[in-house]
């Protein structure tokens, strides 16, 4: 490979000769040899940092404190990374500085020497047009630039895949909640047999989850709407001009279109990010819902001739490599393992959010890294689970039927008239002798067949169907 | 120790003959030999059931469902569980049903036959006047009442303990945040020296974790006010006369004080506690903000001669068994431990809200244990941490001085100046030389010491203060 | 309440007059207030601190710096705690200093004052025969003998009380292997039914994984048999007398009867609990076998008539408050809820071992209150499950047959006679169109029906049976 | 893109033209859209798998059931993969089905096609000479095949890894023990000011951990080295020749040169990970150690004037972007983000283990990707750490004399001259009046300034240095 020099601060490195990045990414390249394959800084992070980079631009233009020129440069630059074409410019890992602060400079890098060519340099000139430092980091600092960026990919990615992910398959499951809302099937709890409920009903349960899991997210959002950026070093906004914060939080607001502010708080801002911490504690909860509805989902539909088997779900594909004909619940099984990912990931994004000193916390890859992950996976999750799963679920009415008739609990419709105890007493003997309830009932001599056949009717059991 | 016979759906168990429990609760007491030492059954969740049993037994009669002798009976055990009367007749542990069933059965048969009692019988009588399950248990299965005791005792907890608390600790920091703010000192960030700020400024980072931690606790509230009960068995209201659910909610709400309401869906409040999760995510929230306050301020008041030292906290106990005057920053140790303690006890609720099947989830108990666990400790520490830490702190104001005075981060300053790779260079030079920033800076030629002492102004580097 | 006056080096205390603690446990009391009702330091912890000073007394007077009277006296102190004769003078928290230092003044309170009243004094007398410090506390420190507590205490109950409850268990699954061992019946994966498998090795799959739970705990013992006394203050052994440390720890090994050494280096015993962590990460391991085991379990007694049904676990309380007959897998509830718990403990010992601090770490209390935890309810958990679960598995042969007879998928058997292809369309014709595998597999021409008959036989399916 | 049609047992697909793979991977790329760009199957489960094809074709044909020709054909591809030359053919990612079922049809798939190539055919073939199910997944299953990859890939890892990582910095961290074994400090327990040690015992700490971490990880190899392979289906080796366990396990063990064995419980190997589980908990450990190193090590280096400054680190690069000059502990955030990840992982792992059913767990990519993510992050994070950090550890003897000199905590070698209150006296007034200790002591008349010099020596006070 060809190579040219950069420096920085503590002297020359060298660097691929087409590289846009500098001196300073070189060094995090030698310096973090961890993972390199697998653990690049998510994408959304470099995005991110290509908003609030022209974002600043634009509000030091504004402020008088950066020709138009420059300003103009730069602006055009983090258009370029949001388009994707220098993706292969951000080489940088997880794995680094707890503040981002080489991902900082690797976008400050690659803003200043891309603006430089754009402004008709080369990469070899000593000197560039765009300074890294002075000009595309102007009234900034990694510490509030970083955690400015990860609160604009988190939101973001909350917006545009998780919340239309978890929406869309909670709308699914309202349409079927609604079809098979008079569908009478046994109730189960404890994982035996209970009274009944209808499918719907059932269903609806997950519904409900999934809902209180949305308010649960945007719940959080406005403590992520807040952004550090004009805290600069340490919250206290040095090196930046007047009335900076709030009006490159407006900008930013603008160029994202979503609702960031200025936060109230610097200090917060830059040594905590309590907001990462809560607004995973939404995702986690949303894992835990999913875990608890892929798993009722993949246990109605087990069989198929030895389960529970009353629901079917889509046949995707052979399901084994030994066992000819066999289908599997693998949407439910890819659903399941995002939520034991979540939370796990949500274990190592407390442990960093707690462990912040001072002015800075330095888990700021990490925390972000994780909420990255889950985000994505369960946006990603419930849309597969929805398409592959969830839509083509459908009841097995004869097995419904089956189960619900031969249960034992429906003699908790006698509790009201002959009470708990003889209703105890019927259930236990027809089960102990392998009879109907009714013969019991009848042959005990509480009941005539003709009040067993009107005050036990499973349908009369579900209650009020809305 | 004398007993008495008592006899349940299964048949006949010796009791103690004074207890007030019966079949049901012996048998709990058999079968659950686990930590029956150390893990009762929380006493706010008999609290609650006491709540919601008085509340039943009103609803209950305005149903014209129980006659109002046993209503006004079952109300006044109820009254005298909230005023701790009858505490030693609930002796179950947290590890028995994941169902709260049997704790449900104790409460039902305590308040049955001490209204026995109450009503003129004994308790060797064969038959009671108030029957556990047909009276007490009216329009209630365990399933519906150990989820709404969960949700009336985590809300209270909240209310009472937990809020208050925080809100206390928040309030001193304040205090402390405004009676410090015009205290220069050095920040750190990556542990390291940085730029400075005020003292005020570094504590009033504080009030905002935890101002944004109660926001988040406030935020979980409302689906914790949703109570599952008039769901009975599985959620469909099998056996409970019309517009129980509402009622009861409105009753029990009225006892409490709380604003409690009736769950919409009370599938999901019984097969799923994602309420006591969300919630949960918020109070480990505040634990991580917790930590990284306690950390702060036992590095802050570090020393006394070889630490950081730039406060004092209050010496409250000699700190060690061995070195003769030593004095630890032992209520931040208590508040980190208690962090701790709920980061594990947030794993522990959520792998139990994960794992519900069908119609119930059954690890109701150990999630509400460690919720209750959770809510006290960040209650009790911070109030422990307030009053015995917090209300003490007191700047060193020479240790202070002296570090931002031979701070080479000063230097920052001299960016829009200078520029930032000339400003590294005196910084670089002084610390490998041993100099002050100044003698450097004009050692290079790149300010005059006017310019320096005009520039370099540790108050001016701190921002507006509010 | 009464009270005398006891002083330390920070001044004079008012303790309850009949105390034999003194002024530094008091302070600890006031200094505390942190669930004071429900999290007291273990009594594990207690006792083994009455071990250790023993010891050390012992120790001290072998080495000829205490005298044989006062030796003597401080032993027999200890002999009458670990008789549990002063159980309540051990008033205080978890939740204070990260060090224990309170826990071991009060011991070394205790102790002194004990003695000094079994030498003819009063607890009035403002001198004590015995002093705390100088005499119980002698070459000690408290930053070595909490950690040495917790060795001890942790060491006793995994051998008293884990390691047996978990043996106990596996030897009952063992047994019952061994007696289904030729129960053939249908396998499955993925919750889905599989080729057969017999009853006694699915249950075999449990002793393994328990087996390997032992192993994994007896692994993690000797890290646990060293001891920290001896290190004092910070590992250096300041103010012992020559070879106290492994004549210390030689006379705990003698008193407790478990081979404990002198940890070859001290600094790490006092600045890290890794033995603990790497000990619990066992226990951990063996509560995600439990979870898995205890849901097996209650999923294979699943119904009884709409369930899978295929063994039946002992009816040991009446289910349900409202649906008579109901009878739930609850033992398996309580052992999934203590998984859960001791998955959350984990985190919690892991947050507190990674937060130590140059010398020490001082989230001792925390770690082994969440290990004694763990390890008592792991031990009890598996005792409770064995006596009123396990013992009583037995076969449900009708559902067994039914089941295994059904199964589409014993068409694997085919795979070597005809191919996996073939095979793969009798197993989905015939589930298509709800015949038997020999019907399709007959109708498709693929084989005859005595090839069939010959080739396809569940029990031959099994595998060789040892 | 041109496409090729394949099929599998549920029909047609279209294939890319050139892919070796076939229907099922295709099926699986389509059916599972989620983080496909972020999280593919580790390549060393591929790998591992190559091993494990090959292993099982040459023991097929030894056992008589594969012909040698096709047999070579899969060796030759299996080594080709290991060469890496098929890398693109493997495009799956971890959420998939919970079995890896898809990830083996894609090996089964490759190899077979590939070798069909190899063997002079073409991929547009309709019959191929290699049939991915009937030869090259030959005496296997996927629910025996992937966990046995895993163990490979796991064990493969930490050897190659994880372990000479942890090795290499525990070497470095002994040979700056050896090295500082004489520089006398302060020691600080609640970072507060402690008895003196010396450096070198301080570090002589991590070593200690790091070697019992090792141990830890050593302990947890044999559960890893027992393979699940011949187990099949469901753990009774259907379909498989006479000895194949064995001696396919003896292939494995000869083809990666590790001890590989068979598992003795081929139930528990299928349906339970708990080795995965135990071995991530020995990774786990060592996270916690290094997290309590690495920040040991940011905190003694902290300043450079306003920190506690004992340590110099080396400088790797700039550290901040606005402030110039600064250098920070980058190598320890790493670290210490590391160790967060790993603490996280395992909860992830410990969730995915416990929620196995009946025959299988399916969990097991999220276990695996989870498992090798934190061996990598620890092997590839302490070789970063110590090659540029740890290596370059070296004191800073002015602040460290300083500290010692000053420290009141020198008085605890009074005790044994003066007794425990005495001393205290003395600390206690010194701090208050801010003299030294000396001046104290002889002030207050308890000694001689000769008996002060005499016995009040740091270097005497840190026990004997081996």
């Amino acid at each position: 490979m060809e190579f040219r020099i950069e420096k920085d601060t503590m002297g020359e490195v060298k660097v691929p000769v087409n590289a846009y990045y500098g001196a300073q990414t070189q060094r995090s390249i030698e310096n973090f040899k961890i993972a390199q394959d697998i653990n690049k800084m998510p994408k959304e992070i470099i995005k991110a940092f290509a908003y609030l980079k022209k974002a600043a631009a634009i509000t030091n233009l504004e402020a008088g404190v950066l020709p138009k020129e420059k300003s103009d440069l730069i602006g055009q630059v983090c258009d370029e990374i949001l388009e994707g074409k220098l993706d292969n410019e951000f080489p940088l890992v997880v794995w680094q500085t707890g503040s981002g602060t080489q991902s900082n400079m690797n976008v400050n890098e690659v803003v200043a020497y891309r603006a430089h060519v754009l402004h008709g340099g080369q990469l070899t000139d000593k000197d560039k047009f765009v300074h890294p430092n002075d000009d595309v980091n102007k009234s900034q600092s990694s510490n509030d630039t970083f955690p400015t960026a990860m609160h604009i990919a988190a939101y973001k990615m909350l917006q545009e895949v998780t919340i239309p992910g978890i929406t869309k398959l909670r709308d699914t499951l309202a349409k079927k909640a609604e079809a098979f809302k008079h569908i009478v099937k046994i109730g189960r709890t404890h994982f035996m047999d209970a009274t009944p409920l209808t499918l719907g009903q059932e269903i609806s349960g997950y519904v409900a989850q999934l809902t209180h899991g949305l308010k649960a997210i945007n719940n959080a959002l406005p403590h992520l709407s807040e952004l550090a950026l004009g805290g600069t070093a340490v919250g206290t906004g040095i090196n930046t001009p007047k009335d900076y914060s709030e009006n490159v939080a407006k900008n930013i607001a603008r160029l994202t279109g979503l609702p960031f502010v200025t936060a109230e708080n610097k200090f917060e801002a830059l040594a905590a990010h309590d907001a990462i911490v809560e607004a995973h504690g939404a995702l986690k909860t949303v894992a835990v819902s999913l875990m608890k509805i892929a798993n009722d989902i993949r246990m109605l539909s087990s069989g198929p001739r030895a389960g529970i088997g009353e629901i079917h779900i889509p046949d995707n594909e052979p399901g084994s490599s030994i066992m000819p004909g066999k289908v599997n619940p693998t949407q439910c099984e890819a659903l399941t393992m995002i939520a034991a990912q979540v939370m796990g990931n949500d274990v190592a994004i407390s442990v960093g959010g707690a462990n912040g000193h001072f002015e800075l916390n330095v888990f700021k890859p990490v925390m972000i890294f994780n909420f990255l992950h889950s985000a994505r996976l369960i946006g990603d999750g419930c849309v597969s689970f929805n398409d592959k799963c969830a839509e083509g679920i459908e009841p097995i009415e004869a097995n419904i039927q089956k189960h619900v008739q031969n249960s034992l609990m429906l003699v908790t419709a006698l509790n009201t008239k002959i009470g708990y105890y003889k209703a105890a007493e019927i259930a236990q003997k027809a089960h102990k002798e392998g009879t109907t309830l009714k013969e019991m009932a009848v042959k005990l001599g509480y009941v005539t067949p003709a009040e067993f056949d009107e005050w036990v009717v499973p349908a009369h059991m579900v209650g009020e169907i809305k």
